[in-house]
Parts: structure tokens; sequence; C-alpha cells
């Protein structure tokens, strides 16, 4: 079959015929039809440091995808071969204490598709039976296969009370654009998204931002929008410095900053400033609930509530590999999936 | 001035001239503009069994209004002469132990507006400061005049997270079609809504029900809405026992009922099929968390999110209080308002 | 092996010789040590109404149990042979939607071990991995052939807020007196407990109750703790109607009512008085939450907070099945264990 | 009557003769018994930065305590002469949105006695009738003037689900060992304190802690208490960086770490290692919740499941008050406590 594979601990992605995987009994083998690209998948092309602390060549790339089950082992009853799915990509024990206790997504011994084993940037992938989430009739393959981004702005929206509440979301890439439109989703009374590139804040307001903004204009659209009070829940998707200050300064007192972009290194905080005499509460976010967040996804999918189709610019064959990163790192794609 | 006032133990409610009240320094006197009209005001008018066990003639009728301050105690700061307010009827202790643990709405020292002392069916009520709140500039009179029901509402739908839920809603009247609204504009995925009057049934189709049927048709409706799995939240605004019945049965296992409507009489229950093998979670409502709920509500409106008008069928003047007390005998009037 | 059968559709357990069970490749054969006799087993043994609807002779009885891992299929990880471990007797499809968020306990279609299908009354049983929980080093047999019922009495308790609270426990049975040392090792501020048995009041104060009392006497006991407040939390451990409305009359308003007790019949219920107007929460606990409930149970358990030995009166072998079945009627046996 | 007054912007506070204040009809004039110093108070003393800052000389010191009540205003009827009290120092407006929403911690127009006006180190104060705290009967005087430290104590800890938990508490001053014996009485099945001072361990002890070591053995410590997990919860009461960077690392993944140290400066932390990728829920702590906190505390105090007095070391006269800073700075002191 066709694969994406990072064949060597230097740059590039290698598209090679590799063999079709084998599954054991309860492992399911799925026929990949739509693959979303993410960041992650560019610092594994681009041989970071992080990729290069992390990842052993060679393996095929890519964690995120639908398609539909081309066979099922012996001991699978869940799913069966023809249906059409979607899968978790962090694999964990399911009879770990973390997955039995409702903290599958935080377990130390997680195993990332496409990132610590092959991935599916590929014709087919094996997924333990467990990781396998039935697609909704009412969802097309494209929409199946941004699930695991989708579910990362589903688990750090939903975090939040947001029904009538002001909402700051600081980064409007492909996860900030999609939690603005489940913000929306949810009966935020306001919406502010702030970005420093002007496509990504037409797709915010796209999306449903009542206020797309640059930084500098952040703090003016929030008292706007609170009375002068302060956003209750903040939404922090950039990992930027300064955007993670900003976070912190313009939650209302009392308010809530669930964090999911990633600072690429420490930041000085005046925690006595920032967040301890603003009674602020803080949550990092990892991954997606296992399964709430993906019910939630359906939930909001199924119902026409959320469509996140604006965010997705790009349509490409796996061949593309190399347009597809200089497209992301361009800042100008939303979402690029890879159609198979 | 003029007021509705509840002159004898007896049917009836009369027209009279009173004289305005005086406040405290602690209290504020305001010139009311609108004033629901409320199914416990017909019990008074009629002055039925649970009315003569409670009230005490002569008094004031009316618990739901809106209107401008004309007069502020010495030691009031917290609202002005001019300020356009509405003001909760529960009247409670602030310094009670249920009001400073935030369960002010279940004080059992709680006296009601109307029913326990003088209300609001009158050119002038006088309300302590605590119990006032402001009305946001984009909400006009009308719909501050309801926020007493409206909140009833609030309360009962806020109750649950309603954010991708399939939502059961039982009973359209005033406070059935604002939860169906609250419940659309929170994020529900699915709402069902059923009433035996099809005029209220068109009314909460108007407030965005997608499905407003008979009970009859009750279990199909949220069978398909659910595929299969039953009601995440059901809110009970009826009180009559085939609705209550319906809504632990339509309820998903490990759903929620939230019960706004009274039974007039007690309901023969079997919890053990009914609730406790399905792990069902019930929640008994009353009136409205202070202040809580207030804010909920003020912000669901100002956002736009929710709009209770379609709710408001008839505006009259006090004289015309026994048509609107036949109006909402007739089950063909939505929310009645006094308009002053 | 031996076993304890439910050979026929008619009163008895027999004792016989049956072929040891084989297991699947996801599956585990665990040598049993200890088995708690439940009511459950009491009305199989009866073959009443209930037990002639639900079961379908013949088959092992028992659904409380520990023992140590005689073999292990291919596909097990997560336990080995020679584990000391209990198990989870629900057992539910671990890929179902209850299941995969956090509702495997009300899953409609759960199937009970000794009831649905073979249990453990007998020296081997076979069960899913899926089920099984590792007992830690510090908990004996003994304890660990009971974490079933104990596991009823973590999750209704568990299931409100203790610490400092005003515990009302209505029935002190087996569970009810657990539930009094879990309140008390969660830090209640006061336990009352009622009964109508001497034997089972004494058991209670054993377990920590400050107060144990017969139900005329609740109100006054109640109010005496709770400063004439009432009950922040009851857990109602009876299913006797006149302690249901005793639990309802006796929470204070805004408080929780945790229903395990299983009615035998409808309850006439007066929901304006008893339930809506107090602004009182229900919940009606099924079994054990997956496994939220046994690693609180194993924390409890390994700190030393809670200790259920008092509740053990009666330790037999299989062969005593009619004398376990005579004492559990008698109403004067505290928790019986079969030993193997 | 005698006050300790800070006369000038410079070090030290005086003991002066100054008038009775006067109340208002909604305050409450109390005749002091005890008050607690705090650290606080040694800023004011030493005149640091932050107090040169905040505090407008002259005024009275001190916040924290208890006493009798002298008179009240015409308006007051929560409260009467002779009753035995203690109050919130927090004073905020009771109908602003944060007080009214449950929120009146952390509303930005807080004043706080004895540092924005006349504080408790005198004979008499006035408080307006909102802040006072009726002091149950089984509680005495000096209990009730240490009541604004344990409740931020009681904040820090009740904000976590205690029952059960392995919980690190990092900082053993006098409210890191009232939340020692907190998380006791409150059912964690493991606690964990560190501290430098060997004096402040053994108080630790006192209170309760399983494990009281230095920061270099915390590591190994948690692990032990946890089964290599990590804390379920974290109380970081110290402000010290190293304590901060360890409260994150030594919290288990999906735990939570309640903060109400303050740190002096800014500290460098990595969001991405230290708290996103572990999932932490992190909650900065202000004053006390009012009035839930002060709620729980009376029902931990009165159930004796709480005893505080073995933090309180030294009870002196206001002439004392040289003394008291001293013994602040020697680190030697747990609470101080003057007696009037």
């Amino acid at each position: 079959m066709k694969a994406l594979v990072k064949t060597d601990a230097a740059p590039g992605i290698t598209l090679r015929d590799v063999p079709v995987p084998d599954i054991r009994d309860d492992e399911v083998l799925i026929r990949v039809r739509a693959a979303g690209v993410c960041g992650t998948d560019v610092h594994i092309y681009e041989w970071d440091r992080w990729a290069a602390s992390r990842c052993r060549p060679p393996f095929i790339v890519g964690h995120e995808f639908a398609g539909e089950v081309a066979a099922v082992g012996a001991l699978v009853t869940s799913v069966a071969v023809g249906d059409r799915v979607t899968a978790e990509g962090h694999i964990v024990d399911e009879h770990s204490l973390f997955s039995r206790t409702g903290q599958a997504h935080v377990d130390p011994a997680t195993r990332i598709i496409g990132v610590d084993r092959d991935g599916c940037f590929a014709e087919y992938i094996a997924m333990p039976a467990a990781n396998i989430w039935p697609l909704d009739p009412a969802i097309p393959y494209d929409i199946g296969g941004i699930h695991d981004p989708m579910g990362n702005a589903f688990h750090t929206a939903l975090a939040a009370d947001l029904a009538g509440a002001v909402v700051l979301i600081t980064g409007c890439g492909p996860i900030g654009a999609f939690a603005v439109g489940i913000a929306k989703a949810a009966g935020a009374a306001r919406i502010v998204a702030t970005d420093v590139n002007p496509t990504r804040l037409a797709l915010a307001r796209t999306m449903g931002a009542h206020a797309a903004v640059t930084p500098d204009q952040a703090a003016d659209a929030v008292r706007t929008a609170s009375n002068g009070l302060g956003a209750d829940v903040v939404l922090e998707m950039s990992g930027v410095p300064s955007a993670v200050h900003q976070a912190f300064a313009l939650a209302r007192p009392g308010g809530r900053v669930n964090m999911l972009g990633i600072p690429a290194k420490p930041i000085d905080v005046d925690f006595a400033s920032e967040i301890i005499f603003k009674g602020l509460t803080l949550y990092g976010v990892v991954g997606r609930r296992m399964y709430d967040t993906w019910h939630q996804m359906t939930r909001f999918l199924r119902s026409g509530n959320f469509d996140p189709r604006p965010v997705i610019t790009h349509r490409l064959p796996l061949e593309a590999v190399d347009e597809a990163m200089a497209l992301i790192r361009s800042g100008e794609a939303g979402k690029i999936i890879f159609e198979l």
C-alpha cells in the first residue's frame, strides 16, 4: 500500500510502498479515506528538536483520519467490516487506572499513532478496537478525518460553562477556529477571538466570532463585550507568551483559562497578580477525553449546530506532502486534508 | 395610587385607590411600568384551597414586574432614582444561613410579594434594595416585567448541561415555552416539547423546538431524537401526573429530570423501575437562584441568543383584570402583561 | 469443582460438582477464596416473583468474591497468574456508549454474574479481564469478597459532599452499616442512622454513628445534629416506604437524597411538598461506578480510615448455604462470607 | 480605647488611645476579645514596598478577631447586643455582581480591615452587619480570633475533593498547618507536608500529617504515599518558587494544585511540561468564600473533627506588639493571638 513514511532521522517525509499491516484479535484494519495534516506532522517533517528526541524512524506519519473498516479481529464485536469510522489516536491500556477512572487522556503510558508507532497517512491502518469511534451517517469522511483536532477544541471549550458567557479565544489557527464555532454553538453570549494573521481573523468571523481582532485590540474588545468585567472563559490556543499573559489579564476575577496552546519555552509568570489574587482557575488540556469528548463532538455535528467545514481549506493527495507542509508553514492554510 | 387588591377571603380581585407605600432606609420605591400575570394570581383570584390557606387579605396582588426607581432609602447605594429595574419577588433575610451559602431560593423564611405581602399590580411598590436587579439598557420594560417566570425557566434549564444534549420539555405553558428557547440558545442538539394544547405546541415550535408533539407521540419523538437512547435532560414543566411518569420513562439511563411543575396531589411512583434502576438524578426547582439565575438571564437576553417576545400574547391595563384571568384559564394565552 | 447451583425454577440452591469453566482469550480464570452472600441470593434461593421473572436455571449463584488468578487468556496483559483480585460483577460491553462516557453502571445491556450467568459460589469463576480489580496487598480476601456491597455503599455515600455534613442514613443492614463507616471516614460532622432492629443499630454505632435510633426518634436526632436545619445528605438504604418519606422530610431545604434501597412497590409521593418546594436533589444509585468507585474504595481501605470488618459476622463453607440463607432472613446477621 | 495604630509611613506600630468608633444603621460595634496576628501585619509593621504602596496611615492595624456585640445599628436584625461573633475582614458591596453570584471573595472593590481602613487590634471595632459571623457556643474566642487564616486554609483545602486522596501540602506555617488538620478531618488517605523548618514539620505531624519532610525528601514521600502515581491534590501554602515547581512536579497527571502562597516575584514556568501535558488544574485562592467557607469551618470545628489549637503558640496583650512581630519573623511561632 501507499504510505507517507518518516524513513530517517533527518528532514523530509517520503511516499513509499509498504505492506498492509496485520491485525491482532482485538484490532481493526481500516481503509483510510481522509486524513488531516497537523502542526505535529510539520515538526516531524522538519525533524526539529522535539521530533528528534521523541520519534524513532522508520514509521508511517499521521494521526487524524477516517475510513471504513476492512477487517476485524476475532474478538471484536463493537464494529463490523464496512462500518464508517474514525479513531482516537492516543493508544492507552484500557485497563490502566487512568483509563478506568476517566483520565485516559493523561495516562503517562500513552502511545500516539504517527508519532510513537505507525500512523494514518497510508491506505490502511491497524487500530485497537478500543480506539474506534463510529462515524455518524450524517458526518462525511472529510469531517471524520479531522475529529482529532476538533476534539482538542471540544475538550478545551467544553471544559468550561459557555452558555451565556463572554469567551476570549487567543489564537485562530484551525483548532482556535473550531473553538469559535463550538463556543457559538454552546451559547456563548459574546466571543472575542485574537490573532496576528488577517486570514485567520476572517476565518474566526466566519465561524461566529462577534469580534476578531489583533492582540493590541483585545483588551478593548473584551471590555466592550463584558461591560468591563473581563472574559468569563479564556481558551488559550496559541502557546505564544504574550497571548498567555493576555489570557490571564483579560479573564475576569474568578474566571477560567483553559490552555491548549503549547508554549515553546518557559514563561515568566507573576502568579500573585496574574493568577492568585484574581482567583483564576487554569486547566491544561491534553488530547480528548476518552470518550466523552467524542460523544459531545458527534452530538454537536449531528445537530448541525456546529459546522467545521469553513476551516477546511485544502484537499490534497498523499503525493502532495511537500506542498501540504509548505502551506501549513505559510500560515495561510486552515485545515488540510489528504484524501485517499 | 391604583392597585389591584385582594380585599376579602372570597373570589375576585378589585381595582382600588390606595396610598403610595412608604420605604425604609434600606428600601426602594419603584414606579411599576409592566407586570406579568401568573397562574398563582389566578389561584388567588379564584380563592382556591391553596390561596385560602396561605393568603391573608387585604393585600395588593402581583409578583412579576419592572419599572423605574422613584425613591431610595438613605442607606441604599446600589441603585439610584431613575434607574430602570426589575426585582426578585422572594424576600429573604440577606444574612440568613441559606442566603449566605447560595441557597436563598430555598430559605423556608421566604416571603413572596403579592402572596404574603403587598405586590406589584399597582402604580408603585416598595422593595428591599437587596431584591432589586438592574435592567440592562437593551431590555425593554415588558420583558423586564416577566423576569420572574423566565427566571424559573432559566433556573430549571441551566441546572443541567444542555450543550449537545437531547432535551425533553413536558408542558409548554409560558414557562415551558421559555425553556424551549433557553435550551435552544444553550446549544441543545435536539429539543422535543410536549403538550396537549395545539396553540402551545405551535408556540414551542416558534421558540425553537425540533419536535413539538402531543404526549402520545413523545416516546417516538424522543427515540428518533436520541438514537433510541432517551433524553439526556428532561424539564418537567406541567405538574401533570402522566407527564411526570413520562419524564422518568423517557429520560435516558443516567439522565436528569429537573422538576418545576407542581403536581396538585400525590403521585404513585415506582422508585425501583422509574428512578433507581435507571440511575436518574431529580432536581426540585424553587424560584430563581439569587442571583446567579438573574445574571444568566441578563446575559442570554443581552446577547440576543434568547428572545422571549413570542411568548407574550396580551398587553392589558390593570382595569382588565377579569379579562386577564379568563384568558389564562382558557389556556389560549401565552404570557399576559399589565402595562401601566 | 464444587459450586452452589440454582438447578430448577423452584426454591432452593444445591451444592453440585460441575466442570471448571473455560476462558476466552480476553478472560481470566479465578480461584475463589471468599464470596459474600447478599439479599439477592436469598431472593433466588426463595425463588420469589422477581427471581422467577429474571433468572434462567440452571446457573451458579453468587456475585461478590475475591480470589487468585489461576489462568489468563492470550490477550490479557493487565493481570497475571497468581495475582490477588476481586471483580465487578456487572458485565457490560467495554465499548458501549455508556461504558465510554463514564456511565457503564447504568448500561441497560448489563449482565450480572450469579443472576444472568454463572456466578462465584464455586471454586472457580471465569471473568472478562475488563472486570478484574487488583486487590491491594493490604486488603485480605474476606474484605475483597465483599467489595461489591461495599462499593454500593461507596457509590451512594460519595455521590454527595460529606465533609462537614450532617448525614442521615436510613437502614442499617450491611450496606447501610458500611455507609456509616464511609461517612465517618469522609469527614461527616454528624451521622444519624436509623433502623428498627437493635442489633443493626448497635452495629451502626460501632461503625461510627453519632446517633443510632429507631425511626420514631429520627426527627429529633436530626434536629439536634443540625441545629434544626435538617440533614445535608440522606442515604436511603432501606427501600421501606416510611423511610423514603422520612428521607425527604428530614433532608434540609436544598439537600440531597441518594437512594439505594429498592422499594418493593410504588410509593405515593407528594412531589410538591416533599421534593420540589424543598429544592431537593435525588439520585438513584445503581451498582458501582466503573471504576471510580473501586479506586475510591481501595484508597479508603488502604488508608485505614475505613474498616468494614465489624460488619462481617459469619464465615461459612459453601456446604452451609441453607444456614446462610436462614441467618440473613433472621435479620440478625451482618455480612456472611463463604470461605473456600 | 486602646488601639495599635500605624501612625506614619514608616516602620513601627504604636499603642494609642483613640475614640471608640461610631456605627451606622447597618453596622455593628464589637468589643474585641481575641485577635490573630498575621504576616500581613508584619509587612505593615516593617513598612515594606507592598505596605507603602497599599496603605494610607494613620489607621488601626489587624484583621482577624472575635468578640462580643456591644451595639447594633437601627436596621440590624441578624445579630444582637451580647452575641459572641467573629467577622469576615474583606468588606465588599453586598449588592455587587460579584457578591450576588457567589464570587464576593474576588470582587476587585474589596476593602480589607486593618489594611484599607481601621482594623481590629483595638478594644472596639465597627463592622458592617453583612460581615458578622455568629460564633458557635462551642467555639471559644481564641479560635474565633483566627477564623480568617483558618478560613484561608479551609477555602484552599475544600476546593478539592479530599476524601480518599493523597494530598501534598507545601509550606507548614500556620495556614499550612491548619490545612493539614483539615485534610485529615476531610478523609484524605495520605497527607505529605513539606517545610524547611523542623518546628513547623513537628507541628504538621501533630496536626495529622502522615509524612512531614524537607523538600528534598518530598518526591520520595509522595511516591510512597501514592504508589508512584503522584499527589491527587497539592495545596501550595508557601509562595516559594522551588515549592511551586515541586507542586506541579509531584501532582499526578490530571491532578489539582490549589495555590494560596504568594510568590514575591515572577516564576519561570514551563507550561508545556509542568502544567499542560500533565492536564493539571490550578486554582488561585483569595480569602474565604462568603460565606460557604465560614459555614464549613463552623461545621468542622463544632464536630470536633478539626482542632486548630496546637497551632496557637502565643497569647499576648496589645502592649507586646513588638514581641509579636519579632516572634513571627523568627519562624518559630505558630499562631500568635492578642487577648483583650
